[in-house]
């Protein structure tokens, strides 16, 4: 589109970002390049280029630009899941990650998986997914506390290890989403696993212990 | 390097696509080409593109190499799962598991997940794929079942609301080892680990329910 006025250059970085994630989505990082990006977002060639000088540099921005969005959406979550919990409403952490696996949400979702099988192969890049997952863990474990039946008495090793399970499950459920595979569909649904698994976690006190102090699993009781 | 025998067409395409195989684990699927396969595998330039025409014939063979390899290595484990279970060996699912997440069986992994990328772009490649899992799904479910207390007497349908939270499960800790991040280091973490979980689901009946008839969820019994 053409821009009578100045473009704002933070705006102009954010744009190319964002036609970049939906390029990554669409085509994968190997549809990646800087002047593709300048076509998807209607401006000049050369213009991604100027901003971002180099592949990496690109790949980069667009991470940041992912966990700036990604964190937005978690802390309005986080601020509002005190009304979670009652039993009549799916939690709002099962609605964001339902939410995730379907569009206009879902090309986010698969640009995070891209950049994560890159960052396999970019040190600074892996550095800035796991800054918003280290966020988005804590998060998860603030809303995994609320979500729980006397979560505020829980042992953190226990929330640790609870989230940890609940994680890389989420973390599968949504790599069956970019693979269009929702074995999942419904928030409540999403709601009802989790806390089966939790309850199983938490029944099973010397199962399922993943981290901090391993050496504790020496003393497990036989079940 | 140079064979002086006539080399076996089929040895040949198997020799490609595991060069294919490690340089999408190295490089992801933008450093794939067919003339880096020819020089991957040491087979004079133009060999790649003699036997696999398109791209995407060649991701589709990459895609059916893989499936024969985990399968052979599957089958081996469903055939000898007879003596897990019994409290002192982790169980041959878990250690197939962890060995996915450690060199050299960490590079068919990274393929996997790369093709898995590529497959939301390519519906003849997420049928192939599809088929993989289909075999993985129904071996999964048998060892799951010989590795739980009356496994045998478990109503099919639980069982299959079992396998789908652990296999989401396995899914998001294989992504978890492509990023690096070893969240569980050894096979009887895992067994634990999945232990905890499956016994959530089994204890909480009318929790995570996934597959089949989801009405029945509607008469389910507050907990």
């Amino acid at each position: 589109m053409d821009r009578r006025r100045k473009p704002n250059p933070a705006e102009r970085r954010r744009d190319l970002c964002d036609a970049a994630i939906t390029l990554l989505a669409d085509d994968g990082a190997k549809g990646l390049s800087h002047l593709k990006v300048d076509r998807r977002a209607g401006v000049p060639d050369g213009t991604t280029s100027f901003y971002f000088r180099t592949r990496s540099a690109l790949l980069h921005a667009v991470a940041e630009r992912l966990a700036e969005v990604d964190l937005e959406e978690l802390q309005s979550v986080a601020d509002s899941s005190g009304d979670a919990g009652d039993g009549t409403a799916p939690s709002k952490l099962s609605q964001v990650v339902i939410q995730a696996g379907s569009e206009p949400r879902l090309r986010r979702t698969k640009a995070r998986y891209e950049l994560t099988m890159q960052a396999a192969r970019d040190p600074a890049l892996a550095a800035i997914l796991q800054q918003a997952t280290d966020v988005f863990t804590k998060l998860h474990r603030e809303i995994l506390v609320q979500l729980m039946p006397r979560g505020a008495e829980l042992d953190p090793a226990v929330v640790e290890d609870l989230s940890n399970v609940t994680l890389t499950f989420i973390n599968g459920l949504l790599m069956r989403f970019v693979q269009g595979d929702r074995v999942i569909d419904t928030p409540e649904q999403l709601d009802a696993t989790l806390s089966a698994i939790a309850a199983g976690i938490l029944t099973n006190p010397n199962r399922g212990r993943l981290t901090g102090d391993r050496g504790r699993r020496s003393d497990a009781a036989p079940r």
